[in-house]
C-alpha cells in the first residue's frame, strides 16, 4: 500500500483545512483536528485522520451545523453543560471543560454533560486532558443501536464505551476507554472487507443465531462484554448519557438518522473528581499510593498497564510522525477545494 | 434441612440483639439489622443472617470496635467523608447518606468516601435508598485480594462491586450491583462444599493454569468477568475505594487482616447526581423518558431488568416471612447470651 508520512503539525493542517474546505468553520475545523492529531500522535488511527469522511459525511443530516457555535450553562453549582448546537463534540468539549475543570476544584466533584452533539471521537482524550490537570474523570457517550440487551436478541444499546483516567503527576495519566461490547465496530467490519470470520462470541445474526460471519453480524447484533454484567454497564451508559442528562438513548440516535449517515448523534455525561480534596489538599499522597498499586500489578508477568500502547506510540510521532493511506491523502486534499 | 420461618421484625431482631450480646454498640447493632433486614426482604440469603457470623469474626481483628462512633467531615462543597473509625459500615452509611443526598440537591453532583470501615454488606441498598429520594447512585469498593489482573495470574484486585441505581418514580429503583470478577467467591466455597467443579473460566490455579476444581481456584486466583473489560473495572474500582479517597487497596486489605478473619476492610466510595438539575427542575421527563428505554428492552423475549428477582422476593417476604436454616437461628440464639 502506498503511504504518505506526515509531521503531526501537518496532520492538524491536514484535517483543518479538509474541514474548512467542506464547510466548518474554523473553531470546529480546529476542534476537530485537535481531537484527530492527538490520535494520530498516540497510534490510534482509526480515530485519525480516517475519521475526517466521517465528519463530513454527518453534514448530510438535515439540521447538522458545521459553523454550529456551542452554548455553556450552569444548572447547579457542581453541574455544567454544553448544549453543542447539532454541531460535533469536540468543540463542545473545548467550551465545557474549562467549566468543569473549575468546578471540580471548587466543589470536590463535579459533572459536565454535552448535549446535541455529534460524537465522532473517541473518549479518552477528554478525561486524560482532565487528568492532566490532577483530576480523576470519567466520561460516558451512547450512540446507535448495535448492541442486544441481556437475553435478547435484537440491537438496543450503542457499543456504548466508557473511559477512566487517573492523574499520575509526572506521568502521563493512567487512560482506559472501552466499549461495552465485545467488539468494536469496525473490526467486524474490517473482518468482513478481508473476508474473514470473526470469532464466537462477538455477535448474533438477525435470528438471534450466534454466528462468525460478519455481514450476518453486522446484519444482526453485537453483543455485550462479560454477558449480563456487560449489558448492565451498557445500560447504565443509556441512563447517564441519555435520560439523566435529557439526551437521546442509542435507538433513538439510530432513528433520528434518518440519511442512514452513521453518524452518532445525541449526549456524552463526565465526571471529574479532585482527590487533592479527599487527601487534605496532598495530591502528591493519593499519586503515591496509586503508584504502590501499579508496582504490584506490573511486578506480574504479562500485565501492563491500561493505555501502555498509546503512551509508547507518542514517544515516536512527535519526532518520526505519521503515517497514512496515500488514497486517503488524495481524498483529504480534495476536500480543501471542494 | 430444618428450618425455622421468621418475620421481616422477627429477622431484625435477632441480629440486633445476637450482635449486641457479643458487643456491638446498639446503634452499631441497629444499622447492621437494617441492612442484613433489607437483604432478607429481598431474597438476597447470601446478605442476610447468614452473614451475622462474618461480623462477629471480623472483631477477632486487633482494633475492631463493635462500639465504633463514625465521624462525618464535610472535605469540600460537594464531598462528604466519614470515618467508620474501624467500625462496620452500615452505621457510617446511615450517618453518611443524608450529608450526601442534601449536597447532590444543593450542588446537581456529591460524593461520599467511607473510611476505615468492615464493609461485610452487598453496595446495593445504599444505591436503591439514595435513588429513592430520586437522585442517581453509584457506589464502589474494593477488599481482599482473590482477583488477577490483565494478563497476570495472582491475585490482587477484589471481587470489586459496583453498584447503580436508577430513580423509578412510582416504583422501586432499577438496582445492579455486581462484582468485577466472573464469579462471587461465595459461590466458589458453595461448589467446594457439594463437591461439583466449576465452570471454566472462573479460575486459575496457585501455576496460573485454568482448573474447574474449586479448592484449586481458591488458592488461585478469580478472573475478572470479560477479560481485559472487567479488569479494567477491578482496577478503576481500587482506584476510586482506595487512592482516591486515601483507604486500602484490597491487597493491603488482605495483608491488614493478621488474623485471617477475611472480614473485608477498607473505603467506599459513592456518588449520587440529582437528574432533576440537568432536567430543568424536571424529574419527572427524565424518568419518563427511562421509562421508554425499559420498555423498549422489555419489548424482547427473554430480558429482564437487573435487580427484578429482588423486587420480586419483596412482594412476599413482607408478608410470608423469610426461611433460615434451624442451625443458624441456634447459632445466633447462642451469640445473644453468650
Amino acid at each position: 500500500m502506498s503511504t504518505v508520512t506526515l509531521s503531526l503539525d501537518d496532520c492538524h493542517s491536514m484535517a483543518r483545512l479538509a474541514l474548512q474546505g467542506q464547510g466548518f468553520s474554523e473553531d470546529q475545523a480546529n476542534a476537530i483536528a485537535d481531537t484527530i492529531t492527538a490520535a494520530e500522535r498516540d497510534g490510534c488511527t482509526s480515530h485519525g485522520l480516517f475519521r475526517v469522511p466521517f465528519y463530513v459525511n454527518a453534514l448530510g443530516n438535515p439540521g447538522t451545523d458545521a459553523k454550529a457555535v456551542p452554548v455553556l450553562s450552569h444548572p447547579a453549582p457542581a453541574l455544567v453543560r454544553v448544549d453543542a448546537a447539532t454541531g460535533f463534540c469536540p468543540l463542545a468539549l473545548k467550551v465545557g471543560l474549562p467549566a468543569l475543570t473549575e468546578k471540580a476544584y471548587e466543589q470536590g466533584i463535579a459533572a459536565l454533560a454535552i448535549n446535541n452533539a455529534y460524537n465522532i471521537a473517541a473518549l479518552w482524550p477528554e478525561v486524560e486532558h482532565l487528568a492532566e490537570n490532577g483530576l480523576v474523570a470519567m466520561a460516558f457517550t451512547a450512540a446507535n443501536a448495535f448492541v442486544a440487551p441481556a437475553g435478547g436478541t435484537k440491537p438496543i444499546y450503542g457499543t456504548n464505551p466508557m473511559a477512566f483516567a487517573w492523574p499520575r503527576g509526572d506521568q502521563p495519566p493512567l487512560v482506559f476507554d472501552q466499549a461495552s461490547s465485545v467488539s468494536a465496530r469496525g473490526e467486524i467490519q474490517l473482518h468482513l472487507r478481508d473476508g474473514k470470520p470473526i470469532p464466537e462470541g462477538w455477535a448474533i445474526d438477525a435470528n438471534g443465531q450466534p454466528t462468525t460471519d460478519p455481514e450476518a453480524a453486522l446484519a444482526g447484533a453485537q453483543l455485550p462484554f462479560g454477558g449480563h454484567k456487560g449489558a448492565s454497564i451498557a445500560l447504565m451508559v443509556e441512563l447517564l448519557a441519555g435520560a439523566l442528562i435529557g439526551d437521546l438513548f442509542s435507538f433513538e440516535s439510530t432513528e433520528r438518522d434518518v440519511q442512514k449517515t452513521g453518524a452518532p448523534f445525541g449526549g456524552e455525561f463526565l465526571l471529574a473528581i479532585d482527590p487533592a480534596k479527599f487527601g487534605n489538599g496532598n495530591l502528591e499522597s493519593r499519586q503515591a499510593h496509586a503508584e504502590q498499586l501499579f508496582a504490584a500489578i506490573l511486578e506480574q508477568p504479562g500485565t501492563r498497564l491500561p493505555g501502555d500502547r498509546r503512551r509508547k506510540a507518542r514517544l515516536s510521532t512527535r519526532t518520526e510522525g505519521i503515517t497514512i493511506p496515500t488514497a486517503l491523502h488524495t481524498q483529504l486534499a480534495g476536500y480543501r477545494s471542494n
